[in-house]
């Protein structure tokens, strides 16, 4: 039951927001008691907590084989771990939507030294899945494939366009599989062609052109 | 006192989340009673919705200067338009931030004919404001000079890495005034190369080397 009580817990986090989720709604989503839910985790901030690190979990698995690929180019690394997770975005929304609200949260309802700790774990897992980026961004730029600018903000860069369909994404009555890849195609060509385009920044006639404020 | 509540009240809401922070909280910060801040908004969801509202307000107004400037390439236009939509980010961080939580919170407090009522304008105005980088993508990709993609999709991807600050930009104690300049520089030159040059898709070979599953 342990996941289908996560995928319950997600869509309430996400739905009703932490405050408002409560134990009750969520164990009778899937049919379960209050004690049951309780018989696996202490607390609604344990199973948060639980969420947010299956999320991690999620996204560290899908990018795997793109990891592990080591006849992929710089360029093609970046596509494809961008592709994969705005994917991986859309395809478990619920979960990546508790992420989004969540580091924020944590610190507010991480009161015990348990609590703490599962935050510490989590913020981990998360920074070290940007530093994925980071790391293949540095690579990029230590070639010359990509504009060397700052790795970190460019990875933010990234990540933002990509996780921003937790915002706005919502699947649609009989959406086909092919919708999801055309976004996440889309939104992998921008964030890789900006990152290798901006190489040649005099093409776009960039700061000379800012405005008086 | 109205534009220090509003601070207050933004603050306060992006810090405790919207269930925790209190209107006695909000007033105390600014030396105000309850009984005053009752005075000029009924509820907290009105309260709530004001500072959304002055978000959009504050977005609209940075936008006016690049919006009447008939002498612009579409490049620049797009350019400074995301320039200053991350710097309006980053200046009014509590207001952003609200804006961000709020439209999925504002479905679930509006409940009076009168909150909804504030919920289609607040929703209004950033249809409004999305469509302006709506309609100066269109126009770069009728003029040949942005990929012909959808349009929908590439301003959720810019707005995207440009909104993403709020959540991770927090300023740090006596950071200087250029440190923002250049986040907002390179989020706008990513977000513009990535649209110019994802014309010449065939130069980052991207689909064909997506990994199976």
């Amino acid at each position: 039951m342990q996941l289908a009580l996560l995928d319950a817990a997600a869509k309430a986090f996400t739905i009703f927001g932490f405050a408002a989720a409560s134990i009750d709604v969520i164990a009778s989503q899937i049919g379960a008691t209050k004690g049951s839910v309780y018989y696996h985790y202490r607390s609604k901030s344990e199973l948060f907590f639980a969420v947010h690190k299956r999320a991690m979990v999620i996204n560290l698995r899908v990018q795997m084989p793109v990891l592990q690929d080591k006849s992929l180019s710089t360029i093609e690394k970046l596509f494809n771990m961008c592709h994969r997770h705005a994917m991986a975005m859309m395809d478990s929304l619920y979960y990546q939507r508790v992420t989004v609200q969540g580091v924020e949260l944590h610190q507010s309802i991480s009161t015990t030294p348990l609590e703490r700790e599962a935050l510490q774990e989590v913020v981990a897992m998360r920074d070290a899945y940007e530093e994925l980026f980071e790391h293949v961004l540095e690579q990029g730029m230590s070639e010359g494939v990509f504009a060397a600018l700052d790795p970190s903000i460019a990875s933010k860069s990234i990540l933002g366009s990509l996780n921003w369909t937790t915002v706005w994404y919502r699947p649609r009555e009989g959406e086909s599989a092919a919708a999801k890849l055309r976004i996440a195609d889309q939104l992998a060509l921008q964030a890789v062609c900006g990152i290798v385009a901006a190489k040649s920044r005099s093409r776009v006639p960039t700061a000379a052109a800012r405005l008086p404020a």
